[in-house]
């Protein structure tokens, strides 16, 4: 007897499943575990994978609706990237060409350009001119291989522009294929209008935009966002942002924190104290904090492309993050004034060749890793039965292709929770 | 009275000229000068252009068959990529992995990988295989903006085989819409039946490979291959490399040289002294042989792909070669060992992070000089009047956008001697 199915994708070169380990994240030796089936086929009903197995098999085991011949193209799980700022509007190129004549992250931003140029921005636009720029950027990451994203708030830094960006990202998850996970990130800056006073821009993220970004969360029936805050020399200190940190938990959201991308000054432990779902960027983490990482549950998001958009030549140090068992994942970063990259493959690339990642480990950091640290590994990340089928087929029989070769896009189709994207 | 042309590029937010400077490539300060037309059009008869100006004016003063309106995309020169290997077989994502764990090019080509696995593929291929796996980058490198394409043999590395490499390329000149140029590289590496050999390969080049290659060109009323040679300790000494050129120049090839990857060993100042067209990578390149590039007619192309590909941080000393006044061009190399990059653009965003380029200086050793580099300098690389009309039209309205953003696609159109690409 046959099962009916609604979709049977079949004859792939090899089909990457990227399994949990132990139920969980791939941690340290066991990072890049591929669960490699050669000439595969994954069977698929209402959304979800039901098996994983050769294509000779499943053909006889199950009567699809659909079923489509990928024809030698490598089969893996759809990107997850779980660290961008995508709501934005205009550009920072004039600010990149600064930049490249010298000026540094900081100098930019302390002259009035940088972070706060943006600001002002997302501030003047109204909602749907954020909804209609992002929403490219949200297509052509699709194409890129991306099938849920997280993104952040950040640019509005008060009240109303931070539900602004909120709104946006909501109308944008009504309508747009990618499962889109979202972040408050109040604590992304000192806004220029509280230049100098930090610790009050902290009370007014505590007392009013936490209260209000949870109330205008339920109110659209969206689930808790996760609250993050930029622990960084020049953004917030340690003890800011363990304010920031309590007040969300407080408040029910789930924590994330940018730490350690200039200077390490503890951000990182204190997100494993507090149980973060993640704690990002990484690059001057000291070795305590490593050695932290290890045995908890926060993931490490290495976000290679913002030194590589920096033309800096550090990065996180990932194979000591993977020898202390670490979670490890990867996300673009995606934003307008470091990394205006859209790429996960492309981030892959370059964690092989500046991180030492093996195309393996790359791939699981981008997957299944990656869903981890936006809250949502037991859903998608990995082409698990039960999971739902969020996948690529390559134009390539081989998966390493993804980080070998850089610059372009292998994604020949995509699969989303059971669906073709046409 | 308007004068009827055949086809009307306008509303372009910007063109991008790159205008020639004193009638030849760009060099030194002038490095960068875009010849910039704002809300820009352009006039093109025969394949060639007639005029660049705005669009107000232009539609005025001219009747086109065809019209396209861009609505605010820049227009730029289509890509020159003036050094690649494209005509190989298979892959070598197996030595990526290998590298990644910590061999380097020279101890995996000593191990009987690296170059060596490439040359065995490509002998073993019809010339057939050949021409299908490289359409297949052609195909895709057009889209990415390339319109003209250096290809060179080399993975043959015997008479019978460098001539198959040298047909491939001919028959895929024959029907792709790109502009090929052919470049002869027997002598890429010593072959391993000639290894501890290396004068008697020399000789072999010299004696026959050359004449043949010369004769072939001839044969299929091709123009004369460029000779080229891999000036580097491990592959050919300086002398070695001298009578390459020397028998090449005498067969009436223009000139080209691989020189200074990992080491300098006078590879530059022998292509200054030869007169060669272009001196390629460039790395490790000592500070009197780029001294003797700045008053010269050799085009120093920077190749930051491999350097990126290969995971290492020194890259081109772009602007020591820009203040020497050097002609300094940009290409992929893309090749399937070190750097399998099909992308202009990824290599311009490359070059301004870790060349420390502007995007404008990027653009024109991308196209001008590029085409400069491949001695096509006076018929491609910039939008002037009589020039061939290769072009593209930009998703964006600004071409600093093709460095500034990394890991995607801008092209929107490509048209190619006046015509379309669909």
């Amino acid at each position: 007897m046959t099962r009916r199915i609604d979709l049977l994708v079949y004859n792939a070169g090899q089909v990457c499943t990227v399994p949990s380990v132990g139920g969980g994240p791939q941690r340290g030796q066991m990072l890049g575990t591929l669960g490699l089936v050669e000439n595969g086929a994954v069977a698929i009903e209402r959304g979800r994978i039901v098996e994983v197995s050769a294509t000779a098999e499943l053909r006889m085991r199950y009567d699809a609706a659909r079923e489509i011949n990928v024809q030698g193209g490598a089969v893996v799980p759809g990107f997850v990237d779980p660290h961008t700022h995508l709501v934005w509007v205009g550009d920072r190129a004039a600010e990149f060409e600064m930049r490249i004549a010298g000026a540094s992250y900081m100098e930019i931003m302390k002259a009035g350009g940088g972070i706060n140029r943006t600001v002002q921005q997302v501030r003047a636009a109204p909602v749907e001119q954020l909804v209609a720029e992002t929403r490219a950027r949200l297509d052509r990451m699709l194409r890129l291989g991306t099938t849920t994203v997280e993104i952040k708030t950040g640019y509005g830094l008060d009240t109303p522009n931070e539900i602004k960006q909120l709104d946006a990202i909501y109308r944008l998850a009504a309508d747009h294929p990618m499962t889109i996970v979202s972040t408050f990130m109040g604590a992304h800056a000192v806004p220029p209008e509280y230049q100098g006073r930090a610790d009050d821009y902290i009370n007014l993220i505590v007392d009013e935009m936490i209260p209000s970004v949870v109330e205008f969360a339920a109110a659209h029936d969206q689930p808790t966002p996760f609250v993050d805050v930029f622990c960084e020399p020049g953004a917030f200190d340690a003890a800011q942002s363990r304010r920031v940190l309590e007040a969300g938990r407080g408040a029910g959201m789930p924590l994330k924190i940018h730490a350690d991308e200039f200077a390490g000054i503890g951000g990182t432990r204190l997100a494993v104290e507090m149980g973060a779902v993640s704690a990002d960027h990484l690059v001057a983490t000291p070795a305590e904090d490593i050695a932290a990482l290890g045995g908890s549950g926060t993931a490490a998001v290495a976000l290679p492309a913002t030194p590589f958009g920096l033309g800096h030549t550090d990065f996180t140090p990932a194979r000591k993050i993977i020898e202390a068992g670490g979670i490890l994942a990867l996300a673009t970063d995606c934003n307008p004034g470091t990394a205006w990259c859209e790429s996960m493959p492309f981030v892959m690339a370059l964690a092989c060749r500046y991180l030492r990642l093996t195309p393996a480990e790359a791939l699981a950091a981008a997957t299944l890793n990656a869903a981890y640290a936006v809250g949502l590994g037991e859903r998608i990340g990995s082409l698990e039965p039960g999971k739902q089928a969020d996948m690529l087929v390559l134009e390539t029989p081989d998966y390493r292709h993804l980080a070998y070769r850089f610059g372009g896009n292998l994604v020949r189709s995509i699969i989303k929770a059971g669906r073709v994207v046409e």
